[in-house]
């Protein structure tokens, strides 16, 4: 199967190019960027010298490109997707987008968080959340790849929301990542000696990831959900763990709480329950595709407070990319992506 | 004035020391350590060497050094300062404790949740929290130091509280710390390749700074609180960052918030309100006894989300006894306490 | 093929089963830990939950683990790894040893540097540095694993010493190596506060690679070999890197040193000459077995600077050991070593 | 005494502001920058927020500046501060250049290795290594500020240069930064995730330090020095470990090493003297002005080996030229420099 990555030298499309160089049933055939075509991404990263030293090339021939792939993975910032899917539109090749162009329902949920037009309206595309979206995964032309913050959350909450165990305006969660999330292009927020020993919140009541994550829970709990999401920097460079904190309904206790994670997830792959009073640490999934999760029963509030990790960069991006790929391309669901948390 | 610091190898023995000697109207007299008598302190902090060589002693005369000194600060893990305050009840030595068994008004909650028997129930003691109770401070025999986590939570909280803008059942403080506040004793957990690139939160749910914020929100709002306070490890090596959440009452807006801040701190020294709609950061309060507080509206959800961040060490143990130390001495508050946080 | 690890629970241990799970024609039949028996591998290393969750055995019985095994791994500390390979003597399992008793060519240098008498002087065995020593590898009974500091210094320095390029007894190699390195038992130096935001070099002069170091390059160069050699301790997890200095002899250019390396390492599939005046990092081949080398030619000193990176868990341990075991086994080399290095 | 700032704006320019105004002797009268003229200091460093909000003024006025101020620092990039200089020339105005423009006695090794024309090569400028160049210092009108890897490769090998006890050809400094030392203009090299868990060498064989270092040497020496110098980038913010290597001349034995470090530097108060066999660690005098020295012997290869550590931007930088303005103010040297370091 022919696959190419439109954007390969963010630090997603560096992963995708990893996960996809080792998939068996995978040809990487073309690889772009903007602003290094023509050179080796080994010369970007030094890591794959030897392992790919495939030459960038420009997206200005995508349609050549879409004609030489079965897969397009997208890994472009947000705005730019939806003009590659539009050119793709009549060409076989299905696209997977890492991005946020193709995450939303409604496009005017979009418009208004990213404030930009959307000039894909028409696009025939899945959110791409594997374990609560998998049949529609299966045969979609363009998949809108989850974002990172958003599948901890969702992952985490699917469970008790789906199952009317929670107030769901009573949702709050606190997430935090490692500084990969915010991308490759240095910045002062991102300078070694800024970080370095230090921790903050950014983007309080505002961040981007918010309406997603409304989005997947008020489809899961059958009514309109609106919540608060909070992320925070960590000075690491991999990983996210999200905090979850809601009001659980009147006869809820611990034993239908265990139940309720356990037949949710009871046979996917990728979530490892920890179970009840349990603390998922993110460097336990570091490098691999899994969410581990674990929940706390509040008696004194009443609360649940439910925390899952997964790294960012793989079950957030670019492995999540691949487990979508391998659903829609018929692979078994793990190719590619059994690997061992790379610990310590 | 002489002073004595019972305990003094800990991390926040060894910060006081460091603020102490640089205080023109201290003398340190004494300073202890059951498992290091004899030793020179700079032989187990070897950055006070040649700056402070002063001889560990033990505890076992703990009347003999009460006498000699006109302060005695404990620095000694919970359920051991209570012996030594037993013991200097009758000299007129005061005592600054800077763990547990002075923080609570009520003994029960204090035995319930450290699972220790209270043998100095008859105490004089006074909560010491200088912002919030700084005259009872002002003549207190025995003030029990404000934890960590509970100084970021209450100074971020009282203002709302105090002021009854929120539904106090709604508040939840989702906390994070640097290593150090775990101690000096190394452990498996706090191993540093086991934290390096990690994150994780810990005691959900029961961890003992809870009754402490409960106890001052109580007193603060005028009715029972009961929160739900989550605390994480940052793989840093100081600093305190606290998000808190509450609901807010029908009639609250930005402009209220604003004001209520901004008055309830007008005048603080080490209170800096970034104000609303800004982000704290650890390290810009790194090494010094300031609090910096900012908060955010969300209009969508009606909650206001406020930040602080201090240095758990200097404002979160160290510092605000000094704090406490100069109120009841009589000394300029900020002697000793007025240098520039360390950056970057 | 039926392997065992003796020692599972350190983390060269860990790397070990996180390799060997990979390999196709491997079945790890036991593991052991005598702090741990009876515990699961995943208690203690949680990222290996649903992965690997076999139990650890007492080595109590390890005739029976040899009669069970084609090969054995010892990844325990020096000085037991001997009694092991003693009592497995008679037995056609062969041993890969990952800690220093078998690494010496001459056991009484192996008894001056590590202080402890050596019980099995007679055994058969070779220095288990593949890219030098292949050839005996591959029918060798008792495999001595090279150091990982050792490792990152004799591959950098073999091409020139084996050449006769520089003075030997100009040569120091001045070390650099993450925390992992130090093992996973908490001690004050590797506490997390200790240690982050800190730098140190330590034994100094002493340190037991030295003369491991020193028995390739007289092996390699023909003549005794005597350096300096001085590791330090980076706050990071992971990852060696070497600096290596040596007077050049009167007639060697850069054109010469270009060939040796060339000549030398051309067709090595870990080994990654970055070429002359490049810089190797450890984050390039962190996770990987690769040896990443670089050579600077300094005209106005008239010395050969050679910068060397491995990460030490891998190259410097378990990689290693699994190299050496599939050349010992008849395997493709890098079979379930060719992963991508874990970048960023 | 007033003093002004020209580049406040830097790490180095940031620290002088935290220790000139706790100066007691000291009235900051101007900061200056190009890129913010007009904002606070504050704005862009907001640990100083409340400590010090003056206003950042333009250099286009640098008569007016230097006329309002008894001292001038400097803080700018290498090949600004000459014109400066000029234009104070004749003022009685006194400087302090932290860069590189008054380092050189030659200024045509200042022109080769960096490459600019010097345009101020009549100044009557001294070297500003307080503890080898305290009398010059006095009464300079420029000093020169020593650079950071500079001060603690000179206090290292000074007692043995000076007293002739190592083959002067046979030195090489192997020095190990944080990142601060890189200022604080983002670029990819010194981006979070790039760095994290991250070391590597850069410059080798070219570093600018390199001729400052010999410059200093060859005059404590009375001939002619070349050395190796190789810096190195840890993955934390602060400090300076240099690891330095000598042979050592045929009758130096331990006993003369311990007597000449303690006689070169018996009364400095900011050289602490750890002994022979001792490790200084680089958090040991983190914010701090001390330069902590260790030396070891090597028998079997008749080496010496000293280390020595200091923080990068005080006594590299802030500090020292803080140390240089009391002695050149005639103020106590230790004036606004007794800090504890900054430990955990």
């Amino acid at each position: 199967m022919k696959v190419s990555i439109i954007g390969a030298t963010g630090y997603a499309g560096a992963e995708l190019l990893a996960i996809l160089q080792r998939h068996p049933q995978v040809k990487i055939t073309h690889i772009t960027s903007e602003s290094h075509t023509g050179k080796k991404i080994s010369e970007l990263y030094p890591h794959l010298y030897k392992i790919c030293d495939m030459t960038l090339e420009s997206l200005n021939d995508i349609e050549k490109i879409g004609a030489d792939s079965d897969f397009v993975f997208i890994a472009l910032p947000h705005g730019h997707a939806m003009d590659v899917g539009k050119k793709l539109e009549n060409l076989p090749v299905r696209i997977i987008d890492l991005g946020a162009d193709y995450r939303f329902d409604d496009v005017t949920v979009y418009e208004k968080w990213y404030k930009v037009e959307h000039t894909h309206k028409t696009a025939q595309r899945v959110y791409g959340l594997a374990e609560i979206y998998r049949d529609k995964i299966r045969n979609a032309k363009i998949i809108g790849n989850a974002g990172c913050f958003t599948t901890a959350s969702i992952l985490a909450l699917a469970p008790v929301v789906k199952n009317n165990l929670v107030d769901v305006d009573t949702i709050i969660v606190d997430a935090k990542s490692g500084v990969s999330g915010a991308g490759r292009s240095p910045k002062l927020g991102n300078h070694f000696p800024e970080l370095y020993d230090n921790f903050k919140a950014y983007n309080v009541a505002h961040h981007r990831h918010t309406p997603e994550i409304e989005q997947a829970l008020s489809d899961l709990g059958g009514e309109s959900v609106t919540i608060n999401f909070t992320p925070h920097l960590v000075p690491m460079s991999r990983g996210i763990l999200a905090t979850c904190y809601a009001k659980l309904k009147a006869d809820v206790d611990e034993k239908i709480l265990d139940e309720v994670f356990q037949n949710f997830y009871g046979n996917e792959k990728f979530i490892r329950l920890l179970g009840r009073n349990a603390y998922p640490e993110t460097k336990f999934v570091r490098g691999s595709n899994y969410c581990d999760i674990a929940w706390h029963f509040d008696e004194r509030t009443r609360r649940v407070i439910i925390l899952s990790a997964i790294d960012n960069l793989v079950k957030g991006a670019a492995g999540q990319a691949v487990q979508n790929f391998n659903i829609a391309a018929g692979f078994d669901e793990s190719t590619a992506l059994d690997v061992v948390p790379f610990y310590p």
